[in-house]
This record gives C-alpha cells, structure tokens and sequence, in this order.
C-alpha cells in the first residue's frame, strides 16, 4: 500500500504532465458525481434515511463538535496503520461497510467491492441482500479478508445456512445487523415505490440457498413472483431475543459481532452474552428517525464494554480526521459505506480502489501529523474536552 | 387498523404495477402542496405563529436537542400503539388537535376531519369556533371518539352551553383552552387584515347556540353582522381565573383538560384545583411569541405533576420520531395539528385518512425499532442525556 | 393610547371594507421599506455597526436563547403598561432612543420623532448630534416627555451649556453616552466616505450653542467650514473618567444616567459615584465589534447594581417579546432605535406613530398572555432556566 | 505610524472631494478582490486547508464564542500598542505571518511584504520557502523588524546554513514551525495538480543555499529538475523530535520560537526544554483536519506555559476585535496571514500597506473602546465567561 506521500506525489506527478486527476477528492463532489450518473431511485435508495433524516444528518454533523489536539515533535517518519482485531491482522481500522443490493449502483456491485478491496487488503463486510452470492464474492476476493452480515432470518434454517456458507467461503466473522428487525419508514423510496427486493434484486444469497430453496414448491428461476414473496415474509425477524444468539453460535465457530448497538445497557448486554465484538451503528440514519449520532453513542458504549470486546464505529464516516476521532473516542476500527457506494457508481472496481487509495493517504498523512505512529497511539487525550 | 409493514408493502406493491403514491410523504412536501392549493391568507392563517414567529420555529427545532437512544432484540414482532386515557381505550397516542374555523382550508372542514378521524378510530378535538356545530359533527363521527375544546366565552351562560351540548353529543372530554384570553399580534393576518370570524366562518356553534341567540335581539340569520359583533365582544375571558374553573364543572361530567399550560407553577395549580388533564402547548406558537419550545416545556410540567394526572402534548410534532420523543418525556399522547391540515387541505376526508395512516404506519415501526412493544415501554432512559 | 385588541380590531376592521394596511408589521419588512426609500448612505449610516458587526448581530440573536414561560388564569382583563421612573410616570416601559441626524432619514427628523412621541406620550430620548436644536424639538413636544442624550464635548463649556440647555427646555433627564469617546471603525460609513456631521449635519444644537459659538472666531453661518473642524476636534473627550461625572452634576439638577454599561465593575462603580440610573448598551453594535450581546450582559449589570439604581435596556430590541424579556432579566425599560428610524425615513411623524401604535399593542397584549397585569408583575421566573 | 482618527479623518475627507476608498474595507471584500484577480490554482492554494477545511472555518468561527466586554471612562487619549518581545519593541501586537511562494500571488511576493512592513516598521515573518531570497528580502526591509520561519530540513546542514544566513541577514528570531512535517492532504491543490514547489517556485532559499547545493551534482541554474527532486526529498523532516531542538541552538544566538503547538503537553515540553517562545497555530487548518480551532487551544496552552515564555497566537485573526480577544486570552502577540496575502495579490507592496494601516487604524480604536490605553491592559477580565 502507498503511503500517503507517495500517494500526493503521484498526483503533483501527474499535474507537471498536464494531468490532473477526474477522480473527485472530496465526498461531497464524489456524491454530486454519483447522483449524476444513477437512476434517481437508486440514489435515493442509498443516500436517503428513515423519516426526516435528521439521525442521518446528525451523524454526519457529529464530527464537529470533536476536536482533535494534536501532537508534535514525535518523529512520525513511519506509520502503521494495521491493526489486530479478533485474531486476524488488517492493512488499516477500514473496513468496507456492508450495503445491500450493490448492482443498483454498478452492474458489478459487490464483485467490484471485493476486487478493490482484496487490491488492496482492505476487508469488506458482504451483505446478507447482495447482488452475488456468498461464494462468487469470495472467489473474486481471492485470500482477501472479508466478514460476512446476517439479517436474521425468520426462518432459521436460512439463517444458520448463510451463517455456514459464509464460514465454508472464507469470511472471518459474522455481523449481526441488530437494527433492523423491522423496516424504518423511508419517504425516499415510498415516494418512488421502490424496494429493489421487490424486484428480485439482492436476493443472490437466498435464491441459491438451499434452505430457502428447500421450502419452496418451486425453484426461484421458474417461479421468482412466489419466490420474493417468501422472502418477504422471512427476510426479519421481530421477534429476536438475545436469547436467539446462542443458536447461530451452534452453526458456526467464528466471531459473533452485533451491528447496530446503540445504548450502553445493550453493550453490557452483549459483553454478559459472550458476544465477540460490536458495531456502533444506527445503520446510517437509516433506521431510528431521530436517534443519537453515532459518534455521540460511541464513547458510552466504549465505556460499558470496558475493553472486554473491540467496538467498532458506523455512521457518518467521511475524512481521515472522523476515523481518528472515532478511535479516540475507543473505537478499534470504522466501517466506510456510502463514499465506497458513490465510488462504485461511477467508476466501478477502479473507482472504489483509486477511492480507498486517496482515503488512505489521507489518513496515513493525518495519524501522522496528528502525532502517531500507529493506530494504538490515538487516543482519549487527543481531543479536546 | 393496518400496521406499519403492512402499508409499507401497499404503497411497494403499487410500485410494481408502476403507480407512485402521489400523496406527499414529508411534512415540508404536504404544507407546499396545501400551499399551493390555498388562499394566501387562508394558508398564512394557518402557517402564521404570534409575532417574530420565534416560538412555531423552536417547537419544531427543540426536537433535534432530543435524541432516542433505541433497544434492540427485545421481540418486537407485535406492537400496540393503543392507550388509555381518561376511561377510554384509544388506537394510538394521538390525538388531532383543535383548529378553528376549517372551512377556510376545504369546503367540509370539521366534516371531513371527523370523517377521516372515525375511519381510523383516532379521537378528534373540535374546536369552538368550527365551521360546523358540535352535533353535526357528532353526527359524522358516529361512535369514534371525540372531545370538544372550549373557548371560555365572556357569558357563562354560553360556555356552560357549549359543554352541555359537547356532553349530549358524545364528546369524551372537554379541553379548555387557556392560553387565548387575549388574541396574540399575528403579522400575518394583520397584514391580510384577515381574521375569519370577522366575515361570520367559524361561528356555526355560536349562531346554533341557545344561550347565544337569547342574548341577541335578532336571530344571527337575519342580522349578521350584529351577531359577528356580539361574538367578537364575547369571544375570550381575560378575567378568567382559576377559581372560574368550578363553574364549568358544574355543567358537565365529563373529565376536564387545561389546554396551553407551560410553566410547572401553573401545572401544579392545575393538579391542586382538581382539573382531570394537562395539554402542555403554546398553541403552535400562536399566542406569547418567545415563548419556550413546547417540548422544553414538558419535562418540568411532568415532573411538576408527579404522575397524579395525564399530560398531553402538543407543539411542533411533525414525525413519529417526534411523537416518540414527548412520550418518553412523559407525555400519554400528543396532538397533530397542522399537518392534519394541510392533509385536509389537499385531500378532505381522504386526504387526511391517507396522512394519518402513513402517519401511524410510520409510528408502528418507529416504535418497534425503538425497542418497545407498547407505549408504555417508551421511557426516559430512551432518550440521550 | 389604545389598547391592543382596539388595535386589532381597527386592523380587521378595515379588512372587512377591502382596505389592507400598507404599513409594514415585521421588522424585517419595515426594514426593507426604509432601504428602498433612502440613499444607501444615509441606510448604512443607521443600518451598519462597527467591524464584522458581530455584535449588532448578537444583540438580534441574543433574544432568541432567552424563552417566556407564561403564566395562565390571572385574569388580565385590565392591563396596565405604565412605569415609575425617577420620579416620573411613563405611558409604557418604552423609550425612543437616541439616533443622531435624523434629518438624512426624513426631512422633518427629529421634529417627527417628537410629535409622534408626544401623541402617545412615549418618551423619547434627543441626541446631542441632532439635526434640530433642544429648544426647537422641545416646542413641538410640548408638555410631553423627552430626555436629552449628552455626547461630553472636549470643551466643558459646551458640555455643561448643553445640559443648562436641556433643562430650561423641559428635559426630564440627561444620559450621558460614555461609549463613544472614540468613533469606532465602521466599514459601512468608511467605503462611503460618508460621515454626515462632515458636511454639517446633526450639529444644531453646536451652532446654536452660546459656548460653542464663543470658542469660534466667526458664526457658523458665516464659515461653515471652520465651525465643523472645530466640532470634530472636540465632539469626543477620550480622556473622560469617572472623576469628571462630578462636573455635569454642577450644572444641572436633573436626574443623570450613564448609556454604554456594560461590565458589571462599571455598574458598581456608577453606584458608588452617585449615578441615577444606567442604561446597559452597547450602541447597537455600533461601537465594540466582538463586544457582548447587550441582553447577556443585562443580568450582571442587573446583580451588580443591586437595586439601588434603576437600569435601562438598548440593544436589539425587535418585538413586544423583546421587551418582556429584557423586563423579565431586570430592566426597568427598554429603548428602540432603529425600527423608529426605519418608521421615521417611510413615513415622517405619522410612520413614527403607526409603528409605535402597533408595537405598544403587541407589547399590551404581549403582557397579558404572558399572564402580567404589570410591567411589576414580569420577572425572572417568568424565564426558562 | 497614524492612529485610528487620523486614519478615519483622512477617509472621510476624502468623501468631501467626492473620492471613496476604492480599497477593500471588509476582509471578505478583500479576499473576493483577489479570488477576482488570481489564477484559481494560485488562490485554492493561498485560501484552502486540509481536508474537509473543518479546522479552517472553525478558526473563524471560534472568535463569535468569545465576547468582549469593555469597560468605559478610563481616559483613553493616549494609546500605546506597542509590546516588548523577545528584547525588542515593536510597534503593535501583530505580525504578518509566514506565507511561502508568494510569487504566486504578486510578482514582487515577499519583497513586496518587506518594503509595506518596513514603512509601518511591521514585523514580518520571512518564510523557508520564500519566492525571494533570505538576504534579498533583508535588503528591501532595511531596518525594519523580521523574523525567520524555518522549516526544518532532513538535511541538517541545510537546516543549519538557513538559521546562520537568516542571522546574518538581520532576522530577529527563528519560528520553527513544528506541524509540517508531512504536507496535508488539500483537496484544492490535488484536484488542480498543483503544488508551485514542483515548478521551482518558493525554492529561492533553496537554490542560493551553499550547504543545498553542495548536495547537487549540477547547480539547479543548470539542472533545476533534480534540483526541485532533491529539495522534495529534504524539505520535511517528519523524524523530527524534542532531542533535535538543540541542533539549531548550536547554530544561532537567535531566540527559538516553535510553531505549531496546539497540545498543552507539547507547551510544557517547549517551556522544558528551553524554546523561547510559542506560537499557537494549526497552519490556518491546512495541516490537522477536524484540528481544534486556534483560538479555542489558547488559553490551555497559556495556562500550562505559566508566564515563563511568551506565546503568540496565529489562526483566523480577520479584525481588529480578534486581536483584542486573542490578548484577552494571553496572547503577546497574533500573525495576520491570508488577509495580508489578499492585500498583496490586489495591490502590491502598496495594497499591503493600506491595508495594515486600515487594520492598526482598527486596532488602535478598538483599544481605546475597550477601555484600555495599553496592550497590557487587555486582559481575561474583558471576556464575558
């Protein structure tokens, strides 16, 4: 991986020839780009939040009101930004945040995700509703890390086949979204009429799922109408209880992370249920209309872990300066979503890995101006009060 | 009454036969439509708040300071949004506030609202001074459940009417409103020089009224103007004190609420002279401009009441997350008003039956995603500090 | 004066004969009339404060943090606006404050400013920079109250004449404004080049004053030219202290207030040098850039003075609610200035009472909503925390 | 050097020959001035910061938080802004702060900053990476005050050979600055390709330096190519630690100032380890995106250094009002910098001029407002807590 230097000068390189570099810089212009190139719907299905999208908003604005208060004199002439997480070491706190039916955005979707991220070594988190199945993902990404999410299904048989199809294919942990029991109330894709499941789209891993399979009359290839409706019908599951958990653990020998805690009673929680890790997230505005920012949920879950299990951080990620902050408030790693999702849409595998590229030189520039040499340096005393 | 996957599924399903639901989503994109349809005058009537307008915008405002904190896997397959309040069972915590005169939005005004109200089975507040009389309205909502909002007429004789006339109708409670002895400075209307009543809209219970036709020396059908005269000059009781309160109670068995209490002295006032319920409001920022956000309010009127009688809201809720906020504040149920409307406004009876289902399909599943399975559920410790 | 809903009712009243009012009710509105009718240099003159004018802009925005907690049931059929002040009764807790040159705004100027006044028996306050002489605007305003406003010339003489002056013309006080003993950096009237008195305007009461003629070789009306140079070298006196106060008190029985208090040590120390009363101010941004909003510093000066002399309120004052507010934090009147100016440039002595007209009804009515019979009544409890 | 009157005299007598400044009064005019004349890579370059510019608007934003509160009557006819620093007066708190390449802006660059500072007798801070020459630069000020920023090269002897030329030439001071040890990552100028060190600009330093040159095979005259490669290779010294400072103290007798301090531990450190002064600075948020804003890392900073060593301040200083609360918070003394560059870019040595002397002329106001006759009397005090 190119150091953030290497990274600046081959852009300054580039400008002495006369050339600059199309690929947009900021996430703002990244998102103008996207949205110029997708179908409004799709946009809207990946920029849009529940209700007012005021939690959306929210965690986005969060990261202001954390200042970070550098150090100097602390001879950063090398950087490491790998960290060890749940017995496997990556390249930086980045993973590739999972997001549903990536094909509305690039007719490779989640292929393409994998490919830039196994160029680079990045992990990625494939989710339940994608575009290609659990496998094909995996052949694509090759030897490179990747962990696998879980909706729940309501058909237990479903979700434990995922749950070993994921382990059979290399992923290295499973992340249960928690936060989605129910589908949120979303004006964007109401108003369109749009739920790209409906349409058959992201439903690889169950169509090719032989539980799924198994209880239909008919193969989903023959009868795909019958075939959505029963995914409809078992895709959550309300009904989850903490006492569920232990039956995914029976189907499975890797990590357990839960995605989507948010209150410091639920991360006690999870530490008394022998959970493997967690994920701060409120899925991105996309769920709870009005919940707490995710940066501002963060430090108080961190807090009632009590370093048991790693937390990780989900929701509003969009420079280097929010990942180390979202470490020095505890958190051991970050999930990127949306920018990665705008990169695919308008340059596809390339896109997303010439994105990630710049994203990391930036933060391997920022750790170190910053003061730090690695990602264990960052921490409490670097923001203000 | 149908949940909120349930509409979810309705509206994705039109999606697939092509049709978009053309009934605005957000409450910005329902008040520009009622915008568009209406009289400027009749819309600012409306719109308009008391002065610098301060007030209506931190109603709303005050919501983003308050941020839900939601439960997860707590099995939330079955949700019950019902309460009850007063010796009724009521479908949802809310509750369709009072607004005079709704005629000047659509031609069935008071009808409509009760029309839309009892399809749902969600209660209605009529207020005095409505298009149509106490029991023609009645006589529309049939057996759904209603309560009458009382302007304390200067003559005893026609307020004690008004409540008599409530209570033979069939309305549950009666709210008195408190907080218009005086009507506020309001730019907008002065500056129409438009108040409806001026012109005899909004007086239908007042010209049907026993007590108020005695007074007059002819019958208001034949001399108008002299009856709008009378009206304006009996409209509101400045003199109004709280030991005025027994007179009312005098004339009526039905439970008793004080409608625009804000500060905790008055709230505990309220509880000491034995009135049945509380509507914390500072009717929509019409009335004392600067006044403290509705929800700023709350929490010290709750705990000023200590739990001895229910305390309703009212002020800037325009999303179920905002109606989840002022119950976990402490509130039993809130009141939608402008919203409702607009949705009159652009729609009738059917207008505001499809608002208020996207409305409580949308406080099902916040309410779910929250955590909670009942509305008792939702409490303190589901908000940020 | 009439009262509020007299007011109202004058307003709608016309409405019913198809007659709107044209006078603009928002400040905002008012604002924007007097731009359109005057001289961008004559508008940016009173429009404009020192620097960035961040602190005109927080006087505005100050109001805005401090939130009305109404009280209800207090019967406030008779309200009553009047106020006891050194030794006086005034109509309402309102004075017009100080503006210099009012001629720039409307030919008439100050002359207007007092026959409106005296028409509603609003006292109103005559800068020492006036464009009409003490003795000229004391005629129009007859037995009506008014205050005289002294900029301490660097000639004592003329210092002390002006005050001699303003008490044989039947000024009820004097305020000394010790906030501009330098002229602060104004952008607005430096990119004009526009500062009026340059050109002789707002000097009336210098050429007519005996003191300042007998410094002069040659009457004003005969050299011009030298008459101003010699107001510009001693209009300021930058070495004022504390110790000098004593020299006005010589020279006059009246009452003697000090404009500009902003710092609470100043307010103890006007205590212990004998002031009658102080009037916090910070000129309406027009002085201090960066300096504190005038309502923030209200309630220390307020603490510090401990009663013992009243304080008056200027800074920003927009609204009837403004009012309440800066009553509520301990002031025992407010002054208005720019909105009177904006009334004075569209509409001379007429536009002057119209505006005053309005603001005194949505101030009365303001004041019985806010559940207060008297300005006595309006306290800090009637404030949110 | 003029104070604040004269200044203001002079403008408003400008106005009565019908003459306006054509100068920019406001700094948001000025910078929109030379936006309008400079290339866009040139004013991205000057105008823009790390990442999402975060830190660079908050430098801004921080002065609204912090209010003055003046005092009044204190006799201020005479003003002093003056300081002691470091064993030499100069004539006001202010400095015009290091900026390089200013070739970029004017063709004259930092000659031209030199001959405007040296007529006001300005301090100026002569950037590493100056357009012109240490010595030439010395030869335009004359006597007049300068002082040397270092960036400290990876070649000591380069670092070296700066520090003794800088003395030689008549520098009063070395500003190490400490948070460029590594060039941020800046949207603007990786979107224009454009960095002017890469194009041979700003290396003047450079290339008439006997120790850089001895490291080259061919004088850059002849090869500027690998000239410009070897000075990309040696410019930053991201190695750099505490231990190192006293490698420069071996080569100059010159007070050591370091740049760049925002941590109050890292202030400790410098007062250890013997630095002669501070400059609280985060590069005007071109380094440390999401950084804490200048102004709010002040008073930490001065609390930890306890007096020992003066600290100076730089970091979104755009008026006279800033300044005033920069001393109010300890500071000795503040760098103005963009707004300087703007002055330059529209007008030269001449425009640079005009507008320092608009600036001091603001200063020596805001003083006397204030209530102080010195810089010294400018203390905590003056801030509203």
């Amino acid at each position: 991986m190119q150091n953030g230097m290497q990274r600046q000068l081959e852009i300054f390189r580039k400008g002495l020839l006369g050339q600059r570099e199309s690929f947009p810089l900021s996430p703002e212009a990244l998102e103008e780009a996207a949205r110029a190139v997708l179908p409004p719907e799709a946009y809207d299905y990946v920029a849009g939040g529940a209700g007012s999208e005021s939690t959306m908003r929210a965690n986005v604005g969060a990261f202001e009101r954390y200042r970070l208060v550098p150090r100097m004199l602390r001879n950063v002439s090398e950087r490491d930004l790998s960290i060890e997480l749940l017995g496997h070491r990556y390249p930086a706190p980045v993973f590739i945040g999972p997001v549903g039916v990536q094909k509305i955005l690039h007719s490779e979707g989640e292929l393409a995700i994998a490919q830039a991220a196994a160029t680079l070594g990045i992990p990625f988190m494939l989710s339940t509703v994608s575009s290609y199945p659990i496998e094909q993902v995996a052949q694509v990404a090759g030897d490179a890390p990747r962990w696998f999410q879980l909706y729940w299904s309501r058909d237990p048989n479903v979700a434990a086949s995922f749950v070993r199809r994921a382990e059979a294919a290399g992923y290295q942990a499973i992340v249960i979204t928690v936060d989605t029991c129910l589908l949120a109330w979303r004006d964007r894709d109401l108003s369109h009429a749009y739920l790209p499941f409906m349409q058959g789209e992201g439903l690889a891993n169950y169509f090719t799922d032989p539980a799924f399979r198994a209880a239909l009359a008919q193969p989903p290839e023959q009868d795909p109408g019958t075939a959505i409706m029963h995914f409809a019908q078992i895709f959550g599951n309300p009904a989850l209880t903490w006492d569920d958990l232990g039956f995914i653990r029976q189907h499975t020998r890797l990590p357990i992370l839960l995605k989507g805690i948010l209150h410091p009673d639920d991360a006690r929680e999870a530490v008394r249920r022998g959970v493997d890790g967690i994920i701060v997230s409120n899925h991105g505005g996309r769920q709870v209309d009005g919940a707490i920012a995710a940066l501002d949920a963060l430090p108080k879950v961190v807090e009632a872990v009590e370093g048991r299990i790693p937390v990780l951080f989900d929701g509003g990620i969009r420079r280097a300066a929010d990942v180390l902050k979202a470490l020095a408030l505890g958190a051991k790693a970050v999930l990127l979503a949306r920018p990665v999702m705008w990169a695919l849409a308008i340059g596809g595998a390339e896109g997303v890995q010439t994105y990630l590229r710049n994203f990391l030189a930036e933060l391997d520039l920022s750790l170190g101006l910053l003061g730090c040499r690695s990602v264990a340096e960052v921490n409490r005393q670097m923001l203000a009060d």
